[in-house]
């Protein structure tokens, strides 16, 4: 159901997770007064210290849920692996935004593939794998190289083995055999980027700037705006990104991966994954442009008018993981924007913060 | 004594003050990953809701001050009028940036004066009024037009009258004597103008551009950037800026406010009056700076390297007051930044927020 009711200052915004996206849009929020209440298992949780109103609880905790549900006004999410029972719980006591479809389809990517197959939008082929049967004849048809994924709870690289020879595939099976698997050809790509679009309740749809990110560790390291591409394809590009927000009928901001194919026979972008949600490749956003993703997540949710996502200047965000974080104040070069998220321990591996590096247009 | 000690992230920063200068410290001191106290008596301060971390309790109650310092590594304010025994308190427990003595100076406008004129900067002339003999004195002396004002809690217009002619001269004093004044000559100005500075512990000081800045009812209502000045004159305000927070040993951001003469008998600009906290007529540098005055304060406090106060496009700034506020939505254009302060009373002559409305540089 398209949600495009006004909501007045002062509305209490209910964020499920606790994590550094949770704490970007509850500073967001309150910029523009509203009221935020984080929902999290994790006692430690960094959103936690930037707002009075807090549940520690488990997901399925329905007791809690229904607390939470009667403290605030509307609910949304920083991370797609909600339990889909929990959001359709609280669907039914609150109007959440972006709504349980979207999350199904992120947090599954057999269900992801299809949904943007069926939707039109250009992926790299892909097979489903649920037995040795079914990827001995998926590699028959998808071909080497390749990459074999779970369909649930990958991030940051976790979850996938690449194959890029015969002599790789059984011990990619091995490895990830024994839950649902889907295989995706290795499309050659020359870059990857990204669009965060944001889309209101009206059908308004804003797209911020193309970004081209890096990675590092299979983690994001860097995103730079502008990314190296054609207007052409940075259009085309912000123009899928909305079409898959309409399809899903989306409410708040979406992130949508793109490879930028190198051969002809491919076309131009290919769609990697969507999150519905801030986007780690969006980050830059908050140090250049009018509107930054988070308060446009906010202004959709509450039907406030889009922001303007226009950018002021070019940038670079880099992240800092692990123990980077604790010479953050040394790393500054004039035009540095910091960003530090305030996580009690700075594990190897852990997003910790961001600097945002601007060059001024002279 | 000069501080300049590093502080890590992690560092527990107390306000003093919970109104929005406060809320907005607090937003940026979480994104450098500090951690915020706010002590304020009004049990419905705006900055409760950005931090879980408060103090409800009146700025003399010892004991619940000496909570609040061994919660916190340093102390700051959001207001000028913090009591002196109560900055000098906590002072002796933990750094308290900017020092007391800018308090002293801020709080008090003969001693404010006093002190600028003693450090050579230009100000309009003035005569303290202790009596009416003193007043009919200081007429004398410093002519008519002039302003006769109180030398505590005037802000806003409050505390202050006009005398244009002769006849005005006893209703003012007769509305205002009983405390201690100060009557000031009414130079003739072209405009007013602003500059927010910081200075490091290092002694390091960075200027942002000034702000020319329009009032309403007595109230700031528009700040514009840039300021219809000359380079010349702008690079000068910057430089007196910089000179007060020196002379200051001040660490942390002021704010200047400046008339620019309009007749060639009076220097090109005179120092009007002094904020030693991030200031109202600085909030533009929110939406368009590098670094913006709430980043740049909680920099300066905690050692960090300050930021670059460079902008990257034009701006104006409109204060939003009493119930304009509940319309802020409608409000908004493309381009505007609107920020709300989350207060739970839209009383009339209240600062309830401000859109910032940015000119983009094609």
């Amino acid at each position: 159901m398209t949600e495009s009711h006004f909501r007045p200052i002062g509305t209490r915004i209910g964020i499920l997770g606790g994590g550094q996206l949770a704490r970007m849009l509850s500073l967001a929020a309150s910029r523009l007064g509203m009221k935020t209440h984080i929902f999290c298992p994790d006692p430690l949780s960094p959103a936690f210290e930037v707002t009075p109103h807090r549940t520690v609880a488990d997901y399925e905790d329905r007791d809690a849920l229904a607390r939470f549900a009667a403290e605030v006004d509307i609910v949304t999410y920083e991370f797609e692996n909600v339990p889909l029972a929990t959001a359709a719980f609280l669907a039914g006591l609150r109007p959440l935004m972006p709504n349980a479809r979207a999350l199904a389809v992120a947090q599954d990517r057999l269900a992801e593939k299809r949904f943007l197959a069926d939707a039109g939008i250009a992926i790299a082929p892909f097979a489903p794998v649920g037995s040795l049967g079914d990827f001995e004849a998926a590699l028959g048809e998808i071909g080497i190289p390749c990459v074999l994924k779970t369909t649930r709870l990958g991030y940051d690289g976790k979850g996938q083995r690449m194959i890029r020879s015969g002599a790789d595939a059984m011990p990619a099976y091995a490895d990830l055999g024994g839950t649902d698997l889907v295989l995706e050809r290795l499309v050659p790509f020359e870059r990857e980027i990204s669009v965060v679009v944001a889309r209101a309740g009206t059908g308004e749809t804003r797209a911020f700037d193309p970004a081209e990110n890096v990675h590092r560790d299979h983690m994001l390291f860097t995103s730079t705006v502008p990314a190296g591409i054609s207007e052409t394809v940075a259009e085309k590009a912000r123009i899928i990104a909305a079409d898959i927000a309409e399809v899903l009928d989306f409410v708040g901001v979406l992130g949508v991966e793109f490879f930028v194919a190198t051969d002809t026979t491919s076309p131009a972008l290919l769609v990697n994954e969507i999150a519905p949600r801030v986007h780690n490749s969006g980050h830059w956003t908050e140090a250049v442009c009018l509107t930054d993703q988070f308060e446009q997540h906010i202004r959709a949710i509450c039907g406030w008018p889009l922001g303007d996502p226009a950018r002021m200047a070019d940038v670079r965000m880099v992240n800092l993981v692990g123990d980077e974080i604790e010479a953050v104040a040394d790393m500054l070069e004039p035009g540095d924007a910091p960003h530090v998220y305030g996580k009690s321990q700075p594990r190897p591996g852990r997003k910790m913060g961001h600097l945002n590096r601007v060059t001024l247009r002279r």
